[in-house]
């Protein structure tokens, strides 16, 4: 007999099925057991009479006839609410040991290490899943945003030669009789095929040696990279950016109705297009609204990103912003300065719901100026050899932007931590078990 | 004034049109000169007077008026073979310095090295940007084939903490004060997956220390994983492996005819069905075809995998063969052996043209099964935690397997070393630049 999935089996009524899948819950009332049986598809509700013991999570086989509920007795808030099994038999295929705690609830209340010691159970409670939909259907729609553009999707590497711009936060790898070291972004990478595809992308991972713990750093994530050529200008980036952004919102509009309304979730709003400040307009307006001077600072701060959003969803009825012209010392050799006042560079962050989102702007496409910014920001030559190469060998004006996976799903979830939209998050206290334990072994 | 698209200007005859592009080519016949104008989208022919001079692969915009050639001046080899450009005004964007080598030829004739000592300009010939087109294709075709049957596309880590299977092959990362590894494989967590969602698909970059240079290893290459559950047997594997690899011919041969046209290839034949033998049965034919006694080898040696190639394309019409049930003992712990004889496993290679492309299989799934293998292996269990986690409170029977995306460009387009199949090859000698050099320093 065919296995039917769960959600097709309301399509049956008074037929027979064979469901698979895992207990979600299971509820004894003397001889009548109800089972909320879980698979890919969805959760049925299966009832029975002198079942033989099964625990929850389990998996089992159930054949049965689809019923149809009395209306009194249907559940809205199941998809397969109008219906439910009788079951006839039921088999276990694999048997679960008791739980270490209720996966059976609507939320599952367990504190964030507790959630990824087990991450192999808890990550199959629904809401659990949820978040990975939601992030497969973010990571689907980044692509096919770009592959309507004729981007073309590139695989970057993750193990580099050299780290150009130094930096602690870099993992060394011993490889073979030499040092190598794990990318902490395939920048150079893009920018250099811009030379030869015009137009690429990538979904990869990249790794920061975060030396501390905070609710918004992985050591691992991914990152979804865009570069492309032949741009009139910086806002010719901008513009491909906030495209893409509402392409990913639309789709998980679309595809992920169920997972947003899990979470209470709406997507962030956006209005007819997204604002953009220069760097020292937002401090100005930060100034304004809270007295707190950082007008000459580099960067904004968290509290500053927080305060810059909010004025903007006040103001200009958007939870996404961008800002622009960072000061040009401030960013990598390949900013392109601002020809107006090179102090400042057409470096362009995105920023949504109060933290950064992505990062990108214009780059340097003469070979002569990246040379001169190579000097000047002293790196070596021959540790960006292949880019150089590329630009020497004649590239268009250029730009492009990163996104984060994660930071993306996180905060259009609502998640409290970058951690719950990581399926196995990466810190300098756990890979996936604590390392302090792997220590004391 | 817009820029078009070199292949759209075919459209445009008597039109004025603005292309941007590199200069492939450029002939000089006195006051008349004629340039090959390259983009992402083609090359075409423009002609000019007392132009300019301009470098190979500099950047260059050309406006100038397309004209249609006279029959006998059409060039049958360009797609745009049946207009050129009367340049108006050339303009470059950005200059090239002189090519260390002449890359307007049809083949590019270095040796490897060169090759990749180059690569930032290598890859600008079409013939380069052909393979990296493929692959392109055959990656999203692997996706697409697994996202129609409801699989769920996953972000492997390569940051692992322990390496159960231990193994000279491993790079090992300094982790903060910890040691940690890069992955060999994501088989663990694509497993640990179906345990939450059923099926699961990942494209992820893979780490081995290969301490020899081979034509068909790299440091770093890409995987193509899938694993799914609820198989009624391993069977089902194989025919999920011939579905996607059917899906993937099929997407080259729809979106790569110039491609394939280009190395001269064709898709590998296949006949009604995948031919499948057992190791045992592969290594009796290879016996009767060549006298030489494989008959108790544990694998087949690339010897052996050429001659059972050969067979298959010869007995059977097909130019890939699945070879199952290799020794138990000699795969990993979660192999499944064959209740009939368990000394062979339920393990499965694709072989096309000549080498193994893939190697999967049905897996273990009872959780006291596994533990014993865990514990014959030799393997502790705390090395293993989330897998074992995920498996002790039930999983269905399971299987999967994993593709290797640059091989299969490889031979698809008939490649004579797996590094022609990456961008940035990774190998003992080469990280980008080559080692030695950097060691001289």
């Amino acid at each position: 007999m065919e296995r039917t999935l769960i959600t097709d089996s309301v399509t049956k009524i008074d037929e027979k099925v064979r469901l698979e899948g895992w207990v979600n819950t299971i509820r004894d009332h003397g001889k009548i057991t109800f089972i909320d049986l879980r698979d890919r598809s969805g959760v049925i509700q299966c009832v029975g009479s002198n079942l033989e013991h099964v625990s929850p999570e389990s998996v089992i086989e159930i054949i049965g006839k689809v019923a149809k509920r009395p209306e009194k007795l249907v559940n809205s808030k199941l998809k397969t609410g109008s219906v439910e099994i009788q079951i006839e038999s039921l088999r276990i295929i694999s048997p679960a040991a008791e739980l270490p705690f209720d996966m059976g609830t609507e939320e599952l209340n367990l504190d964030l290490p507790t959630l990824l010691d087990y991450r192999s159970l808890t990550l199959r409670h629904i809401k659990q899943q949820a978040i990975f939909k939601v992030q497969s259907v973010i990571i689907d729609a980044f692509r096919k945003s770009l592959l309507d553009k004729e981007f073309l999707e590139f695989q970057a590497p993750s193990v580099i030669s050299a780290v150009p711009e130094g930096g602690a936060e870099v993992f060394k790898i011993k490889y073979f009789d030499h040092e190598a070291y794990l990318s902490q972004s395939p920048q150079l990478y893009k920018s250099l095929l811009v030379g030869i595809f015009e137009r690429v992308f990538s979904v990869n991972q990249l790794f920061r040696a975060e030396p501390s713990v905070t609710t918004r750093h992985l050591a691992e994530a991914t990152s979804l990279d865009a570069e492309f050529g032949f741009i009139d200008s910086w806002k010719d980036v901008v513009d491909m950016e906030e495209y893409v952004v509402r392409y990913i919102f639309s789709e998980v509009e679309k595809e992920c109705k169920d997972e947003l309304a899990l979470f209470n979730a709406t997507l962030p709003k956006i209005s007819d297009k997204i604002p953009l400040l220069k760097l020292r307009e937002a401090q100005e307006i930060i100034f304004k609204r809270t007295g707190r001077d950082v007008r000459t600072e580099k960067d904004l701060s968290p509290e500053d990103e927080r305060e810059i959003c909010k004025w903007s969803l006040e103001e200009k009825g958007s939870e996404l912003i961008f800002i622009s012209h960072f000061p040009t010392k401030s960013k990598p050799f390949y900013v392109f300065p601002d020809p107006e006042d090179p102090t400042y560079g057409f470096s362009v962050d995105l920023l949504g719901r109060g933290v950064e989102w992505s990062s990108g702007g214009q780059r340097l496409n003469d070979y002569k100026d990246i040379i001169d910014h190579v000097r000047e920001w002293g790196l070596k030559e021959e540790d960006v050899e292949l880019y150089l190469q590329s630009f020497k060998f004649g590239v268009p004006p250029l730009g492009g932007f990163a996104l984060g996976a994660e930071r993306v799903t996180m905060h259009i979830l609502g998640l409290k931590n970058v951690r719950e939209a990581s399926l196995f998050p990466r810190d300098m206290e756990r890979v996936d078990v604590r390392l302090s334990r792997v220590k004391e072994k």
